[in-house]
């Protein structure tokens, strides 16, 4: 055996050992009161302020390891605070585990009850935000599913201390410290044996990063993955849009913040109205920087708008750069989305209902919108409180992933002694 | 080119025309009327017994070529009209798409609103049952799902001439005839390719067959199924079981039609109670003609019982057998479950509810039961009006999937101009 083979066969045992780990800590967390999981995600809270400093030294070698951009990664003891702070609100969730989602009774006297249970074992797989070790976490034990985190090599050391802080929070509440587990190593190679599943132990892969990876695990995943590659998300202002909302929302859809899946990449705009409307929409998006890069007719409304080329309709900027292009009306809209859109969020500005409603109901996107920014795309403005991530599969999950979607359900009956003639 | 590769090509065009087709009528059924679809499943009903004898001509044909068993693949005038008055069953049935799941106002006043959308392509692999082509069409067009049939070589004749007749419903409704379309070759290379997703067009594999079957879709498919490997079902007569409730619900739940995945094939029997209920459950069962192999304590218990091996806890009998075992209550009752059942379908027989309700909310299978026969494991006896199957995984649909459970869903937005702070 070379020196190769025998890492790889401790890396194998290491994470066999924690799906396995993992599948053992499920029954505990899924089957305990929701006090539990509420004691548990508030001590997680507690733990991680009394460990600041510890966290901070951890970020500190981070820091001094990293190439690159460095703000995503950084940690101080304000951003420590806001992370214990979002632990104390999944605290506050409604706790999904055994609730009824519906219940009848059939002419024969059986009552059948749709329970909401975990769906088991998440794989998280994500980059080098520190704070989604702690956030994912929680909305995890929150929903009672046991989860197998795996940070970007960059934030090892940050990630390994908030996780300190979270078996502990686990342990003072009584539940298995396993409930919550780290990749202990930055190899990637175990980032494939997630995908594969660890012997049937992970039953859904969430990534959170850049393109990468989202196209890496969707593409080599053998278990479910939730997920949204791109989000390439369009507002259509119609011959109807009121003009100050359409450049208010046009405005805050793009810029306010350029760099999150729920930002418009493109606008279309009906040609009826692109005389009056274009113009101010392009002139506030350009007074803030953004770079605007159309077809034909919108360049002959306004001239400082850039040829756009064939790629831009399928580009998500994630920078301030928007695609504009005129369109014959709601068909020709739909027709640019089905073909060029994500799935993700798409808006339509309008005063006429009609149409607005045509357009809600046609479009088939995992959040459509009337007369307000794409950027709404989140669980939070959902009031879901917190959100693993945003879906745009159709399966089992779709939009944003808050507590209520990481559970599956059971039917529970309840019978008098019926057989079925 | 050999004559292989060439035939080869010509499947590999084949299907990849029936996965676009799909894909493009896919809208068409989404976005019509409710009453278009409920219009197109009755002509389907009107067309079917018209080609009444046209069907059984098809039939006859294949009885003719068939080798084993026939009684599932054989057609007669009642069964013709049986299957279509299972299509006007489905088409009273209630049509989940556009209805509204959720909706709730925020702070905002954003009004936020979760409405169910069909889920878009279904590939349904089956083997010989006739029926299953008339099912699946109308409970897919019920959900606004396209689907693309691929039945068993056996039963092709038959199931292109009702195929005919769901064809001709379509048309006459206005949807394209490609709404429900049917893999017309026997070729096995084309399950293959279903499998593989037909270039993204299929969204979800539906398997109706033996283990075989349901085991080859699991291990190759590179899209979510929705199946049920195996229904090994259990039936818990706890300590306070009333004894005639423990042999009615016991012997239905086995005897009532062995075939089927929902029958009992284990009964785990309290120790407290077994030298009275054991007796007459077993003598019941005897008296029907059922074999039965239990543990050592259940024959000490009562002579006649065959010793089992360790493989009768896993095995899935399909059959007048049934495996007994003495357990020492609860938790040993649900170990045994947990290590040996499927998933699928358990019941606990007990006058004692706080027993019951415990078993109910520990024990995480697709459907729990208390007092009552695990044969109501069924779409039709849970008032879903029809099943497409039922499904053991935890991923989007689980137990019996009826229309509702072929849908997805996305978020309706409605503001009067909101932007995100």
């Amino acid at each position: 055996m070379n020196v190769r083979q025998s890492i790889d066969m401790d890396l194998r045992a290491t994470m066999d050992a924690l799906g396995a780990k993992a599948r053992e800590a499920a029954e505990a967390l899924r089957t305990c009161p929701a006090s539990t999981r509420t004691a548990a995600i508030q001590a997680m809270a507690r733990h991680l302020r009394a460990r600041t400093e510890e966290v901070l030294r951890a970020n500190a070698v981070d820091m001094a390891n990293a190439t690159g951009k460095t703000d995503r990664l950084m940690l101080n003891e304000a951003r420590v605070k806001g992370i214990a702070d979002a632990l104390d609100q999944v605290a506050d969730l409604p706790d999904p585990v055994g609730a009824e989602r519906a219940r009848w009774k059939r002419p024969n006297g059986l009552d059948i009850a749709r329970v909401s249970t975990p769906i088991g074992v998440i794989g998280m797989i994500y980059e080098s935000r520190p704070n989604v070790t702690a956030d994912a976490a929680a909305i995890c034990v929150r929903s009672g599913n046991v989860v197998i985190l795996r940070t970007g090599s960059e934030a090892l050391n940050s990630a390994l201390a908030i996780h300190g802080a979270i078996a502990a929070g686990l342990e003072e509440a009584g539940l298995p410290a396993e409930c919550v587990q780290m990749v202990p190593t930055a190899d990637r190679d175990a980032v494939g044996m997630m995908l594969e599943g660890l012997n049937g132990t992970i039953d859904v892969i969430v990534p959170r990063g850049g393109k990468t990876l989202v196209a890496r695990v969707q593409d080599e995943a053998r278990v479910p993955v939730f997920a949204h590659l791109e989000g390439i998300c369009h507002t259509y202002l119609q011959a109807r849009a009121d003009p100050k909302m359409a450049v208010d929302i046009t405005v805050n859809a793009k810029m306010r913040r350029v760099e999150i899946c729920g930002a418009t990449e493109t606008i279309l705009i009906d040609r009826a109205a692109a005389d009056s409307l274009l113009p101010p929409v392009a002139e506030a998006l350009e007074g803030m920087g953004c770079e605007l890069r159309g077809d034909a007719d919108s360049r002959a409304i306004h001239g400082s708008i850039k040829p756009a080329e064939e790629a831009d309709w399928s580009t998500e900027y994630l920078a301030p750069i928007v695609s504009v292009r005129v369109v014959e009306g709601l068909d020709e809209a739909l027709d640019h989305i089905n073909r060029y859109g994500s799935g993700h969020t798409d808006a339509i500005i309008t005063e006429d209902a009609a149409v607005a409603e045509a357009f809600l109901a046609r479009l088939d996107s995992a959040i459509v919108v009337w007369n307000a920014s794409t950027q709404f795309a989140d669980g939070g403005e959902f009031g879901f409180g917190a959100e693993i991530g945003i879906a745009t599969g159709k399966m089992h999950a779709r939009g944003p992933v808050g507590p209520e979607q990481l559970t599956s359900f059971k039917y529970v009956v309840r019978g008098t002694g019926q057989t079925r003639p």
